[in-house]
């Protein structure tokens, strides 16, 4: 049997039910707010049905299971949180992007995406549609930042680009996950300075 | 009140009792299986005395409390598997080390090493143990191979240490919660040609 792609996006609104955006938000919020008190496993539809004072169908009619409905939550929260630097240089765009990220992941929401990515590996669908949604959203952004900065002869040739997007992401997930270490403006700077732009810049 | 500091070790045997080292050993393996299957949380004293045929006496004479028990049963892993190298080069040390780290984490113990990791955000109790004994332990192997660098000259003055003992676990850790890419050799290669020569080594 073949394994569904995973859509991404809320289901279609019904015939003669028109979707109110800020209603899924709502929804979106108390979903969040119930992963970051329980966790993904724990987490159930009438946990955040209840929370949203809501009715559990209304929320089947926008997502056909927890996965849809904590995977459209995190894209939301993705594009919402992640926009999409261009500075004009190398330099500006990492350390724009990369100060979101880190806010991001150490605000009021770092609990709810601590709780995801600790489960990631005990729950192999809820990885693979978090790989294929939030993680390749921002390593795209990072690319196209790299690929920009190419463009602009801020490149050097042979540089790992590969290597440089994965160590972005693992340097802030190592702090948020293992050492508790501040993701602060000091700690990207260094990112930045040390390793990304003397691993792939021109002239470093 | 004060908060207790961790022991890391198991209890002092009783009176009487001489310690079995053969006994700890299958106790603390029991742990590990227990924890690979449903985690730290859901892990308890007598699931781990079943597993190991054993009393739940029998366990509470030597650790005393399941954090005791989680924390003694990493850190002797630790010491077993991440044996600290000296093969008279930065990049032999690093390597060696790495690769040792890479297949401790993708080996057998890595389910329990993920369950444990993941489980860190949500146990502060778990994670400053954690934090006092296994990555400590794995940072100090590091620090400790690049003063021998230093002595042997390899180091650039201003090497930034603390950023690449930091990157090296991060990059591995990354793979494991995150990413799910192979932790092998060409990648623990990658990460030392490319990220971590070029970082510390004098005139790279």
């Amino acid at each position: 049997m073949a394994t569904p792609v995973y859509s991404g996006a809320p289901r279609a609104p019904q015939r003669g039910r028109p979707r109110d955006a800020s209603r899924d938000d709502a929804l979106r919020q108390a979903a969040l707010e119930v992963m970051a008190e329980v966790g993904y496993r724990a987490l159930t539809m009438d946990a955040v049905a209840a929370r949203a004072r809501a009715g559990k169908a209304t929320i089947y009619r926008r997502w056909e299971s927890k996965l849809d409905l904590v995977i459209d939550t995190c894209t939301h929260l993705a594009a919402e949180n992640l926009a999409e630097p261009d500075t004009g240089s190398l330099a500006g765009d990492l350390r724009e992007f990369l100060s979101s990220f880190a806010a991001f992941l150490s605000g009021p929401i770092g609990k709810a995406a601590q709780a995801l990515v600790g489960e990631l590996p005990h729950e192999p669908e809820l990885a693979s549609a978090f790989r294929e949604t939030f993680l390749i959203a921002q390593r795209n952004v990072l690319r196209r930042i790299l690929d920009r900065a190419d463009e602009r002869g801020e490149l050097r040739p042979d540089a790992p680009r590969g290597m440089a997007v994965e160590l972005a992401g693992a340097a802030l997930i190592y702090r948020l996950m293992l050492t508790g270490d501040p993701l602060d403006l000091p700690f990207v700077d260094r990112v930045v300075d040390q390793v990304l732009l003397p691993l792939v810049g021109e002239g470093q």
